[in-house]
């Protein structure tokens, strides 16, 4: 490593879970506008104050945490597709990357405390939650 | 905390970092939209495998650490303008957040080694490098 970046190691406390129909990676949607499933952002009370301002019906994107991703993995096939030629994770989408963050726009149904009822979830079940912002 | 996550704490590695024109949180744009800067991904070597499929006209999103943002604010007035009422960081785009990450869409212009010269940047000077995705 011979960069000179102002950090070297981040930590990340997750704001929450996702709760979603899909329980294992192979049924997650491989891109978002696949489908539109239901789910359920279930975000920690102590972060209460940072939901002022959102509402059913608004578009939100949400930043998770893909903890069955594969850190060292830096070429894939995409979707998994043996006949397609490798390609870097930089020029894809896969989960699998240095730093498996992914990134979804989803809709606001329904607030219940603070968890956020929403639809356009493809994250898996019990994925962590680290965002939500407006949409810009 | 009650929440039932899978994981606590998440732990980053910067990619590289962001060479940009602003020095100062207080010259940088407060919406991309707002400028094209021209700018340079320095990507660690260790990632070039990474690189495969990139090329020059292509638009990439990229994630990254806003090093300076402050993570226990959970309201603002948008825009740091007083006469806004406070709003929830999650319904705002602030960069204080609880996990400050920032996403930006930018075109690639020119590609040297694992450096990514790129329009459209809005990110400090000396930013850590999260990810690069191509645009779904």
């Amino acid at each position: 490593m011979t960069l000179q970046s102002v950090v070297e190691e981040i930590v990340l406390r997750p704001i929450g879970f996702i709760r979603s129909p899909f329980a294992e990676r192979e049924q997650a949607p491989r891109q978002g506008s696949e489908a539109a499933a239901e789910g359920e952002l279930v975000v920690d009370e102590a972060y209460s104050d940072a939901f002022l301002g959102l509402k059913p019906g608004q578009k939100i994107v949400i930043l998770y945490w893909m903890h069955l991703a594969e850190r060292d993995v830096l070429q894939v096939h995409p979707r998994h597709d043996l006949s397609r030629p490798l390609r870097g994770v930089f020029s894809t989408r896969s989960p699998d990357r240095p730093n498996p963050i992914s990134l979804d726009t989803v809709e606001i149904v329904r607030i219940v405390g603070t968890t956020l009822h929403v639809t356009g979830i493809d994250a898996l079940d019990g994925t962590p939650l680290l965002d939500i912002k407006c949409v810009s």
